[in-house]
């Protein structure tokens, strides 16, 4: 591809809304433009990346043996009202009539869409495993779109979803689907991890989300200094701590304080003179309707996740001041295990059984109890893991050191179990001519997010330095020739031998200055740069940059396509890549 | 790919909505499935078939120097009314809201995105030309979806834009494009018909619709048995007839005939007893605001866009009850150019410059006149082509015979002038530093129609036969060896010998009885079929069977590579297509 007849409107300046660098950089280097909040145009270097992601995407999918599909966009709502997705999923879910009244949405996800499909073709096991997965734009009408293509309203996504027939089938679809993420984006040159996700009612260990690590990302994962454990927040697990309960016998009664005006752990605290540790923070949620008391230590965070799964729940969320006052009989802020409404069951951290003596709310207004004994004053209906893993925790897995990274989720593998099927009626006739509900998992992959994470971990103060992989162009071939004849004509020359060598070239060719074609080469981050000149061509040699190191080597012209193809090889090869 | 793995769920029967063979066949053939009305999964093999079509297009397109774009598929409804579209357009435009009350579409087409865009970006005529396209899925709220993938609600299209600095430039975009499409069209392998269509106010031959030539189509084409003239019936030139205007001085003096209950052309002839060509039709239309009228001969039919074109208007509709009430002073069916409201102008087909003593109506409740002359007893502002052409009369272009063909619009290049840029501000300094208007133009071509449009082409009772440019496997492979396992291995052998020649091969490994094979694969149409038989294996040969004509051969495996390239070769000239 020629420069002179591109389209790539480079940008001087970060556009104002730009917090991230990789929406400063697709900006400024011409890859996409904003349409409007959270919905952007994919200009042609932009969408040369996303196609090249999507087509790696594609190739591990297929090899794994999916099948590639395509769903619509735009999906009747009594789809979703079979699974009662119409009333649960929130605005996210763009509702719209069309001109018979009837009511649609645009697709954020397609369950409901490739349920319907397959329960009206498979009906017998011998038509199972399926696993089917489309390359499409996806709308969710997110609160607050920003950092460009990172959390965008309209997005292309992967979306594969597997059938299979029985759990051994199940796991082995989660498995390869699994592997096939860790191929695809270890072939994008992304530096990532799967680490483990929350898993819902299904239980156990088939959820995972791939994080790509980065400064900028959302998403906080736990993960061992020592060994391959790692999750996000959400599901990462905390031990029990080792040794005996403590001693309640030691105890003094319990006996009310007076804390006026003190709500929080840390008011409580400083009111009464002790550290956060001492206190028993007391919780209260509605799970699926029904109040649910949590008790963490007072300097630690209730995993809310973590105990909507140990009641065995799908919906969980704080209750609210009307319901604090029925459950406690005082305002927000002094709820405590002792004397709490009796209906309400209630569920302690297991680190809380290391200690004992504990302040805690006294269910009256402006009151705290000193000398709480858990076992002695309360009745705790079950110990567990309930909360948020601190970096100062130990792995779980090994006991070693853990820290804390950012990253951005750019996949996530689900098993889906029965969720779908037994909602949508998805049966099949087993072996034995008995109806059985099939097994499903889904998987997604965010295309368009992925060019920006890429771009998240790779870029230096002058722009973009994509992996060769998905890079709009492989090579920039530039021509600094100005007048000079002979360069402009063995740059034509050096062209078409790329081309040749079947490399994905952008051939600077334009009358532009030197300094703007670099500024520019640079700011689109092609991964690798040949500079020719009429210096170098007198010299019969063209310079080579990797634009990640910024390394520069000379390559001689009278041997030049083995000496670029070993360059090439070098470059992949730094990236942990292999040349195509 | 092995069959064994694929999904493809064919049907036995036809589905009971499916009026065209296409629709029939996608459905059987396993490789759409509705979801709803108008609104289509695209299965493997149909996803297959779609996106070789995508392909073609996208080669032909870069090769004519279009670059490819994504454009979103939400849009916001204000520039949609910058360009008055939000209004004007009807209910084909689906309308909805967002999470903040904001007005969007679900986009049918992106002149508006697409134009903001360039505005944005181009500020000099050293940008222009710029020609974007892309391939997307838009949405139309069709009022009566039907015919499975031919007039979908939901379907896939390349639509281009380009823009350019003047004149000279437009019209180059417009024949690069043009020649463009004839390309694509060819190489997919369609019997297709660049033909004329209205271009409105751009005027000259800046408007063709590329049609497939089918029974099914919806479109009636006019073309000349001797020349390359083919228009769509809007569009087609009526020549005014040879040789001098009637004599009006020997015509009677107009005399008005009571004409009770007679309305209609065929009640006014059949009262009076004259044949229809000696009345003179006069109909009342609204052009922009405005009433005008048309008159044409009693047995011709007024081509309401070709008036629109010569008043110089945007908008034309018949005038209403009320109002044919005020100009005429008449119930409607008497109308007639004599004694109308002076303001109306009256244009004339050139037709009645031949005839005169007409007959017609006489602004009068059941009333017509006799005798009359034009010239002398009314105020025609002009005599013009005004009338649909019909399979009688000659060719415009060179006198010949036409025929009427029924036609599948595919394709559509469309020279849009100043309309968009205008409308929008879209400018750039010229070489004078004078800030211009962009000149626009548009093309697009029915992605996912083409390939319904291809089975109309191509089917027999059997099922489809695709033309193998696009067919979803260009080869299908069928073991039929049952238990004997020489069969089953020299299948596999030939299967990695397809796979390494870089032939796109459907592989039935499955244990399926060979009627079953054969009847799949005749229904979805792989162009050519290689049967392995145990008979065959020990005669050393394969057959091989060409969908298209039937016609079987066999080649020898002990030199198959050969034998196959060659007949391959045969298959693909066959269809006029170059193996690739």
């Amino acid at each position: 591809m020629r420069l002179s007849r591109y389209y790539i409107p480079t940008l001087k300046e970060d556009p104002a809304d730009a917090e991230v660098v990789s929406h400063k950089l697709l900006m400024r280097a011409g890859m996409i433009r904003k349409l409007t909040s959270g919905i952007y145009n994919y200009l042609p270097l932009g969408l040369r990346a996303i196609n090249k992601v999507a087509q790696i995407v594609r190739e591990e999918m297929n090899r794994a043996g999916a099948l590639e599909v395509l769903l619509p966009t735009v999906q009747p709502a009594d789809l979703w009202r079979e699974t009662g997705r119409w009333d649960y999923y929130g605005k996210e879910l763009l509702r719209f009539k069309d001109r018979n009244d009837r009511d649609y949405c645009l697709g954020p996800t397609h369950e409901e869409v490739i349920t319907d499909l397959v329960r009206g073709e498979i009906k017998s096991y011998k038509q199972l495993p399926v696993n089917l997965y489309q390359v499409q734009t996806k709308f969710r009408d997110e609160i607050r779109p920003r950092f460009g293509l990172m959390r965008g309203r309209e997005f292309i996504m992967k979306d594969g979803y597997s059938f299979d027939k029985d759990e051994a089938g199940a796991e082995q679809s989660y498995w390869d689907m699994f592997n096939a993420y860790k191929a695809a984006f270890t072939r994008i040159g992304l530096r990532f991890k799967p680490v483990q996700a929350d898993s819902g009612a299904i239980g156990g260990s088939f959820s995972h989300e791939f994080m790509v690590l980065a400064e900028t990302g959302e998403d906080t994962i736990a993960s061992c200094l020592s060994c391959d454990f790692a999750a996000n927040l959400e599901k990462a697990k905390v031990n029990a701590p080792k040794g005996a309960p403590a001693d309640e016998s030691v105890v003094p009664l319990m006996e009310e304080v007076a804390t006026p005006g003190a709500h929080t752990v840390e008011e409580v605290c400083t009111f009464l003179g002790i550290p956060a540790d001492r206190l028993v923070k007391t919780l209260l949620f509605v799970v699926d309707g029904k109040p649910v008391a949590g008790l963490v230590r007072g300097d630690r965070e209730l995993n809310d996740v973590k105990l909507r799964n140990l009641v065995g729940g799908n919906e969980i969320e704080l209750a609210d001041e009307a319901l604090v006052r029925k459950l406690t009989g005082a305002p927000v802020g002094f709820a405590g295990p002792a004397g709490l409404d009796p209906e309400v069951p209630i569920y302690a951290d297991h680190e809380l059984l290391a200690g004992t003596d504990w302040v805690a709310g006294a269910n009256k207004g402006d009151t705290h109890v000193l000398h709480l004994a858990l076992g002695r004053d309360c009745d705790i209906v079950q110990y567990a893991d309930l909360r948020v893993i601190e970096p100062t925790d130990a792995c779980p897995e090994c006991g070693g050191a853990i820290e804390f990274t950012k990253g951005i989720e750019v996949g996530h593998v689900f098993k889906l179990g029965l969720k779908y099927s037994k909602k949508m009626e998805a049966t099949f006739l087993d072996e034995n001519g008995k109806s059985q509900y099939m097994i499903m998992g889904c998987y997604g992959i965010g295309v368009s997010r992925i060019v920006a994470s890429a771009i998240e971990q790779n870029f230096d103060e002058n722009g973009c330095c994509f992996p060769p992989s998905i890079a709009p162009f492989e090579v920039c071939l530039i021509s600094l020739g100005g007048k000079d004849q002979d360069v402009a004509d063995k740059a034509e020359e050096l062209y078409a031998e790329l081309m040749k060598l079947g490399v994905d070239v952008a051939f600077d060719d334009r009358g532009e200055r030197p300094g703007v074609k670099f500024a520019e080469a640079d700011l689109i981050g092609y991964p690798m740069q040949l500079v020719l000149g009429g210096k170098g061509l007198k010299n019969g040699i063209i310079e080579a940059k990797d634009r990640k190191t910024g390394e520069k080597v000379e390559l001689p012209l009278d041997t030049f396509a083995a000496s670029f193809a070993d360059w090439r090889n070098q470059i992949w090869n730094n990236w942990g890549l292999e040349t195509p």
